[in-house]
This record gives C-alpha cells, sequence and structure tokens, in this order.
C-alpha cells in the first residue's frame, strides 16, 4: 500500500449507535491490524462518551497524517444536540447525513482517499427528510451515478455476494428482475472486482431465483425468461459468468472456490451465507462508484450501544477494504 | 441405544446414482461411527458395479442382525434391468420405488426400525408415471397422513431448519403462506423435536418473509399478515416460538444458539444456510410420520456416479439419526 495516500475518510453514523465505539475500537487496534491512517468525521463527544482514549480535533484531512499515531482524528461537524447512546434523534440524524456528506466530498475532491460510512438509523433519517432508501443511493446520487448503475456486494474472507434487487418486498422481485437490470449488475460487479479487487479476469456465478434454479420452468420461469437471457447476453460480452444455479447448493466451502463474486437476484439470498459465513466481518461496498465506499455490514444495534459489547471486526475489515481498494486505484491512475 | 432395536431399511434409490455407493461406504465404517445395524434394499447388482465388499442377500429384516458384522445385508427387489452408473432408466426408477414401498412397509409392520431412503430422479420417476413431487410425498401417503401434517426438517451439525413451503416457484409462495400452513408446520415441528430428538421443550424461531422481515410493513407485509398472527396463536398454544426475524441474521453461530429449529419461508431460505454449513453431511427428515424416515440430503449425482467419488457423510449422520429417533421412540412407547 503506497504511503502517499490520503488518509480514510470515515463518517461516524448515528451518534447514538455503535458507530462511535467500533471506530475507537478500531483505532486502538491499527497497528496490529495495519490499517491506513483514517480520520473520523461526527460529534467528538459521541467518541468521548462511550471511549476514554485519545481524539485529536483537525481540520483538514491532511492534520490526520500527523497526529494518527497517537490519537484518533476527528473532524468536528454540527452539534448532535443531546446524545444518549442508544437513544436516537433528530440532531443525532441531522449530524450523521452531515457527516456524511462532508466524507463524500473529501472523497471526491482527493482529500481524502476513501469513504467509510458508519452505521446510521433509517427511522431517524427519514424523520429528518431524508429522501434516498439509504446511505449507498444518497452517495451514488452525490457522486452523479444513477442507482441502477451501482451495485451493493457484501464481503467477507470466504465470500463476495452482489444483490439485484435489494430492500424491496420479496413478491415484487419479480417484476422488478429484468435482462437489462441483471446485465448492469453483473458489468458494474466485473468492473469492481478488476478496478478495486484487482481480479484481472474475474468469474462471475449468478443465482436463480426458484428452488433449484426453477428446475427447467417446472418451479418457475424467472430462470428461462430473464436469467439465461441475462447469462447469454454478459457471455457474448466477454464476461466468464455461470449460471443461473441453484441457490441453496452454490455456498458450500468448494463451490464458493469457483467463483469470485456470487451475484443473487433478492437481499436475503446474498445475506444469508454472507451473515451465517462471517457476521462479525462482513463489510457492504458499492462498487461503480467514482469513490471508494465501504461500510461494516451491521446497523446502529442501538440496544447495545454505549455498553462496550460491539464487535469492531466488520469497521476493521470496511477500512482495510477501502485502503486496498483506494491503493489499486491510485496505481492504476 | 438399545440393542434389541430392530434393523433400519434403507432404500437404495435410483441403482444408477450414488445411492449404492454411499450406502456401502457408510457400511464400511460402520464400527469407527457406531452405526445401528441396517440392511440394504434393491437389486444387489446395482451395489455389486460399483464395491466388491461382502454383500448378503437376506429373506426377512430379522436377518441382518446376524450377518451385519460381515456382509452389508440386501434384500432383493425386482431387478432393475440394465444398470450403467451416471445413465438412469425406467426400470431403475420402477426398482427404486418398489424399494421405497417395501421400506416403508416393513417399517409400519414393526419389521424395520426405521427407513433412510436414498436418492431418486424425480424426472425417472415422473416418466414411469409417479404422481407424487417427492419420495416424502409418497410416504407421507402410505403412512396415511395428509402432506399438511408433515414436515420436511433439513439437519446438520449445528443446524435444523424446516420449510414451510418446499418445492414450488417462490413467486407462489405468498399465497401459500397461511396462519394455518405456518401453525400446523411449527407445531409438527415442535412434536417432532421433543418425540425424536429428546428435546423437552423445543424452542423454535421463526424466519421472516421480506429483507429484514419486512421492516414493519415498509418492505412486505406477509409478516404483519400472516406471520405475526400465526406467532401469537402458537404462543397461545403454549409453544416457544420467537420471531419472525430477519432472515439474514438469524443463522450465524450466536444465533443459532438461541433455537433448536428455524422455520423458514421458502426452500431456498431454510437450504441456503444449511447447505453453506454442512453440505457434505446435511440430512432430511420427515417430521410428523408415524414411522421414522430420513434420508441424506443429496440428489443421484448421476454426474459422479460410478467413479468412487462420493461421499457417504449424509448417508452416515442419516442412519445415525434414524437410529436415534428409532431408540427415543421405542423408550417412550
Amino acid at each position: 500500500m503506497s504511503d502517499t495516500l490520503q488518509p480514510i475518510a470515515v463518517s461516524i453514523g448515528d451518534p447514538a449507535g455503535i458507530g462511535p465505539e467500533v471506530l475507537a475500537k478500531a483505532w486502538m487496534r491499527r497497528r496490529e491490524e495495519g490499517l491506513q491512517p483514517f480520520f473520523a468525521i461526527g460529534d467528538p463527544r459521541s467518541i468521548a462518551i462511550v471511549w476514554d482514549g485519545p481524539l485529536r480535533k483537525i481540520e483538514t484531512p491532511a492534520d490526520a497524517m500527523g497526529c494518527f499515531d497517537e490519537a484518533l482524528p476527528i473532524m468536528e461537524v454540527e452539534d448532535a444536540g443531546e446524545i444518549i447512546p442508544g437513544q436516537p434523534n433528530m440532531p443525532g440524524a441531522r449530524c450523521a447525513i452531515a457527516s456524511l456528506e462532508i466524507a463524500v466530498g473529501l472523497a471526491r475532491s482527493g482529500a481524502a482517499s476513501a469513504i467509510v460510512t458508519g452505521p446510521v438509523s433509517k427511522a431517524e433519517l427519514y424523520a429528518i427528510g431524508f429522501t434516498h432508501s439509504g446511505q449507498t443511493e444518497f452517495v451514488a446520487e452525490r457522486c452523479g451515478v444513477s442507482p441502477a448503475n451501482v451495485a451493493m456486494m457484501l464481503a467477507g474472507p470466504s465470500l463476495r455476494t452482489v444483490c439485484i434487487t435489494t430492500h424491496v418486498p420479496l413478491a415484487k422481485v419479480p417484476d422488478l428482475l429484468t435482462v437489462d437490470l441483471v446485465t448492469a449488475r453483473v458489468r458494474v460487479t466485473a468492473r469492481g472486482l478488476q478496478r478495486d479487487f484487482g481480479i484481472e479476469s474475474p468469474r462471475i456465478a449468478l443465482a436463480g431465483f426458484n428452488p433449484h434454479a426453477g428446475e427447467g420452468g417446472a418451479l418457475g420461469r424467472e430462470e428461462l425468461d430473464i436469467l439465461v437471457p441475462a447469462v447469454e447476453q454478459l457471455r457474448e460480452e466477454g464476461i466468464d459468468i455461470v449460471g443461473p444455479l441453484a441457490g441453496d447448493t452454490m455456498f458450500h466451502p468448494r463451490a464458493r472456490a469457483l467463483y469470485d463474486a456470487a451475484l443473487c437476484t433478492y437481499h436475503d439470498q446474498a445475506l444469508i451465507p454472507l451473515k451465517t459465513l462471517h457476521f462479525d466481518e462482513g463489510v457492504n461496498m458499492t462498487l461503480g462508484l467514482p469513490i471508494v465506499r465501504v461500510a461494516p455490514d451491521h446497523g446502529t444495534a442501538f440496544g447495545i450501544a454505549g455498553q462496550d459489547k460491539a464487535e469492531p471486526g466488520a469497521t476493521i475489515a470496511a477500512i482495510r477494504m477501502a485502503g486496498e481498494a483506494a491503493a489499486r486505484r491510485a496505481q492504476a491512475a
């Protein structure tokens, strides 16, 4: 990894969630984990009330490089109001979005090499008038990229999955699955594996939608009508893709060894195997953006916030993946 | 385990699949695995062409007890015709069904303590006029039990899952999910865990259907309209059940420790976590029958049949589970 890379910007997320705690814990393990320098963006009090380690307020990302060894650098944004771990409120949600927005801006300007985004509460965000369905869509819009041209990749040490459809009722998925959507997600994934993971010829596996991938139409037609034509089109474009495969037999160790990413037709098909295998270390990376964006794959966990119970594994993995992807992009530039 | 139990009847399944091979391999490991005596039902040639170990033809299940130590006992059924591993045909399918039918009869009569059923080819069965959707439905009918009152449980060393709906197009699941179906499956599961696994107060976890279990209706209404009322009804009956839970966060190790069986709303939701974790040792047990029926959770694998590549782990696990359940029922009787 290059020493000349800018630091990684980490938006803390909801100040009442576990974001502040896992970030402080990640900083404490910066040496043993060999983490690239990073800095927090948010209200410093959200960290100070759950951690008594050294915090250093900074004005610019460059300031982080000088102090990262001795203290967790933090760029202050608007006051989050009263902060009580486990009790989210509207000022906290506004602070979380302001932090996210600054992080994106710093990465787009080149002052930060990548962003890692802490967990937010969608209910609180909606309450303050946030109109995107999540942080991913917000970041995509701020980067000027259509949501159709980004992809949500979940990654753990032994598996990467990508959702073709995400947060929609499962009954609506058959209407949303189209050849265009499937091929768009696969193309974004293939390019992302090349650009951010250094995999020159990515191998993609596409999951079927129905039990046993539809058994030739006997158990559903989404495979024959949508997925098979999508695979044919993608192969013609030179993409190394197999499928549609039966969802239940593609995630055991020998099957996982045969592909670099599994494209899944709906949320739980992608998330169940990933979280079954890598619950404490799963990360969510948005492919298709001009900036590198990674997030720990967990929520605000208000129920355990402020109790020193939160595991920083996913945040550490997210910072590491963000740093590696940023280094690859810098080398290629 | 009682020494006085009758032997377990094992239908070989399709003679051209891996059934004969994995059964012979399971017998070879009978001592180290401490397996209860069992006998095969099928065409002896199907085993002889893939295995040169000792086979002993028997006339009655009781004969198996005397020879099980030295040879794999086999009860001969109708001629399977020409047997070529990997190339199923109609005489083979007829032999597979005849074996299954005899196994069920022997268990119902008490001459066998349980049945383990080898893998069959549905395409071949349909070709010979088989009108059930699978072996499970055939066994249920032969036992005089309605398919609504049995449950397909998949089990591995660290997880048991039960399908509420099974081999149907995923788009049809919302119409099939009803309070009556969910409660029936849960009741059968709770009774099965008591009777066959010796779990006095079974803890059930019910998975949601939609991402994040519907997020209060924002991502689908199956939880609010069907699953929540089902859980309320079951709790009133005294069943220890939680849910509906988000499917993606209920299968990691700490989550699995909190329940004895996960009830899943559709096939892949149950099968993905099970096969991700326990691909080579998963078994399929039919709960709700008057007899004990277990099957290895794999297919005929025609592609590797006759090549000495098949793993007997799932068959061994099925025979062990069948023996344990039979012993529990015998004790309770």
